[in-house]
């Protein structure tokens, strides 16, 4: 029986502690390939290079995976697997990550990480994104691989509906056991930024964006919720933007049968 | 009495014909302030600069306008001028465009003209994202500037429900004569890549993303048909990318109260 063709990419770049743990969890499950930025590509969103090129090379990143390096954004990687690199063989599943730092709520709409995961799903590729939520480049993922390999066993047996792709983060190490997988929905939060405002060597003005992260959200079925209680959140994600409950009442307002 | 505070960006350039276009009009309807990328950052979806510096800096652009230039993606304009420019004024609307080319359907992911709109509705801010389909950088606005300006003073007297921007095609000039305006929704389609091979003048191998849309979707309710058929579409979009459908099944099959 052949085994599942699994692709990888990631957001945080091809070096980073995440995929590696991608990487090994994976290589149970099934043949395992990479492509994944050759460099930090984080807070990416779902662009994509246009107007400028791109570059693939392989690389020897992983002992005895078949793994590239791409020098565009998580979404020029899945781009460049699906097409060019695998040309007509369709993977099993594709997984990004494991992202260091959450993507919960409004976080996946500027999450490399996710656009990756839901760039598969346009094309039928059943995709997960896995986070952690901490942001340092050491952070801990002991206590996330079993979890992992069980969240992506499940998929590659029961599939997912078409379009739709996972957006799973996890407490960060420190938080303690977790206690166990919340199906929630993306709770309603925004950033508040705030421009550290500094002078360069020459004498001219410039900006690190910072910011604040603020809840709006009270309920208990949201990913926020689910992560500050110490559960592993999964939010179903999907690309139709369409805000469907708002067509009729524009349509009134805009008298469109006039 | 005040007139409305009408924030503009876009996503090819401060230098663009589109986003001339749109100050022009604007400026008829209220006070315009503009903070636009230096340079084209087509396709950058919702990317934010993280791990970088951003510069800002006042320009002449636009005769007796207020504007500024900013070296980081659509995203990072609307951040910066609602947090950093504008501080504590909130502005009436904010208008993103006139974009050179179609973000119908699936290209509304990779839409920096739409982000930057989506962007303003995070913050409550009425928003409407503008293109024409027609990707020439000297592509003609003439027969959309009345339309521009009926949907922007619609929004400017009836507001928009919170968190949703409307995303607004524009038939090319081409096209003929307009037939009105179509509420819809996001066609269901995907871009099929096809990556364009060459070798580097150092004998290193670098591509080139280019593609073929596909429309997969043979309903008259969305906006690749509205399009087509001479229609200006409009689709109110919004961020939360939960598939509320699935959540029930996936909690089944994930055994969530276990």
């Amino acid at each position: 029986m052949n085994r599942p063709l699994i692709l990888i990419t990631n957001d945080d770049g091809i070096t980073s502690i995440g995929i590696k743990v991608l990487v090994n969890v994976m290589s149970t499950l099934g043949e395992v390939m990479v492509v994944a930025p050759d460099s930090p590509q984080s807070g990416m969103g779902h662009a994509i290079t246009v107007g400028n090129t791109l570059r693939l090379s392989e690389t020897k990143v992983f002992n005895g995976i078949k793994s590239y390096q791409c020098s565009g954004t998580p979404v020029d990687c899945v781009k460049l697997a699906k097409h060019y690199v695998l040309k007509d063989r369709k993977p099993d599943l594709l997984v990004s990550g494991i992202n260091h730092g959450p993507n919960t709520s409004i976080s996946v709409v500027y999450s490399g990480t996710m656009a990756a995961a839901l760039e598969a799903a346009i094309d039928s590729i059943p995709a997960i994104g896995f986070s952690v939520c901490d942001y340092s480049p050491k952070a801990k993922f002991d206590h996330v691989s079993g979890h992992v390999e069980k969240i992506a066993q499940r998929v590659l047996e029961s599939g997912l509906p078409d379009g739709i792709a996972l957006n799973v983060n996890f407490p960060g190490a420190h938080a303690g056991p977790v206690k166990g997988i919340k199906i929630c929905r993306q709770a309603k939060a925004r950033w508040k930024e705030a421009f550290d405002e500094r002078i360069d060597p020459y004498g001219e003005r410039y900006f690190w964006m910072a910011g604040d992260f603020i809840n709006m959200d009270d309920n208990t079925d949201n990913d926020i919720w689910a992560i500050s209680n110490n559960y592993v959140s999964v939010v179903p994600t999907q690309l139709d933007m369409t805000a469907h409950h708002i067509i009729e009442s524009l349509k009134k307002n805009f008298n469109q049968d006039e």
